[in-house]
């Protein structure tokens, strides 16, 4: 299990031009295990988004005590991403088809400056967001719909009907956000930021939830809310069926 | 009022040798203003300790409309430190002397592993750490004492006697970090944080209430808890008579 700050990953999974979280978890179980092994993450995070529950995968070529990996790795890794748990697994593991769900929470800074202590975590939204309007716009996502006016780049998706089992608006008394809980078993591409941005746009009154009830309809994206910047997401956790760290 | 990430700051304070917040500060009001202006700031904060609500004043060689002064300098200011209000008081107001109280917040990590998103704000103390007696050990620096034993370089202060209001310990749910919230009228140097690390001593079972009761009396610094690291403070509120930001 492991936690990251996004802010200067090009995002988790490993690519040619810039510090992905795989890049680096990879080249510290290189060290510590003598020879490359690939891990195989839950979900691919895009560039800026956090995690504070990333679950991955990986075959390794010799035994070490479960509760050892993670201070020896978090040792050689940078302080921006911390390995919080290890478990032995059965082979029949996979992190990311054994996912049956992920939540993922998304925060707003609604003050009219920009925040300084919560830059890396929150987007900045100023002017009034009316929070029952919000309240009410996260309801209609509930339930299994075809997302496609909700996703970017929708030809990348053969199957566009996702389940969102809750949408949940609330102020964070202690930290003064808006968090938008997305709980789901799978998304399309920038789905959350887009149903993000849709909510804020009811919070300024420029969509009811009728209209988001027909963008479902329409099928077009250009009708929702803008999608929202990566750093306020975070990917809060991960489940699956049996829970591989049950006995630690 | 001004917020700021503390972590890249050599403190609050100018300084010769380092980047200060003061100096960030005062170099925008220079900008905008045409020509340098001290800055009075209610508090010097440690290097690296941040602040959420850290009230300075300034005499300013012209008016402008106090809800441009924050966008204006924000646009100028580098993004860990943001300033969040500002209003016009009279000349009879000072950040420093005319504060009535403070709070500050000791955030820590009790994990076994090292945390990657809140490392900037919370300490790491990994291992047990008992929150019921970390609470009773809390109950006892609430009140008026001589806290000799509770600072660093006590010859600095003529009267070490300090009315310390409140001291709660409580685990946020959201962030699952122990928060050791101080609540007094002011404080001797790192009293907080020598607090906190008596505190943290209390939830390791190395000092009872009643030692550290003993400790008041004895004056000395040497028995206390460490030092906690700076990172986990932050300067949460000030307090004056009349709040300055009351009519905006």
């Amino acid at each position: 299990m492991t936690e990251y700050d996004g802010t200067d990953f090009v995002g988790f999974q490993r690519q040619k031009n810039g510090r992905s979280v795989q890049q680096v978890l990879e080249e510290v179980l290189e060290k510590i295990y003598g020879r490359f092994v690939t891990l195989h993450g839950c979900s691919r995070t895009d560039a800026g988004v956090h995690a504070r529950r990333h679950i991955s995968h990986v075959d390794v070529p010799f035994r070490i005590m479960q509760d050892k990996i993670p201070l020896a790795m978090n040792a050689l890794l940078p302080d921006d991403v911390a390995v919080r748990k290890a478990a032995e697994v059965t082979s029949q593991f996979h992190a990311r088809f054994g996912s049956c769900g992920k939540e993922y929470v998304y925060r707003i800074s609604n003050a009219a400056t920009r925040p300084a202590m919560d830059r890396r975590f929150a987007a900045h939204v100023p002017g009034y967001l009316d929070i029952d309007r919000m309240k009410a716009a996260a309801g209609v996502f509930e339930g299994e719909h075809d997302f496609s006016a909700f996703c970017a780049k929708s030809g990348l998706h053969v199957n566009p009907i996702r389940e969102v089992r809750s949408v949940c608006v609330d102020t964070n008394d202690a930290s003064n956000l808006i968090e938008i809980r997305v709980n789901g078993k799978s998304f399309l591409y920038n789905m959350v930021r887009i149903i993000a941005g849709t909510i804020v746009y009811a919070g300024q009154s420029k969509i009811t939830p009728e209209e988001i009830f027909e963008l479902f309809q329409s099928h077009n994206r250009r009708n929702a809310g803008k999608t929202m910047p990566a750093k306020g997401l975070t990917l809060e956790d991960v489940f699956y069926q049996e829970d591989p760290f049950a006995l630690i």
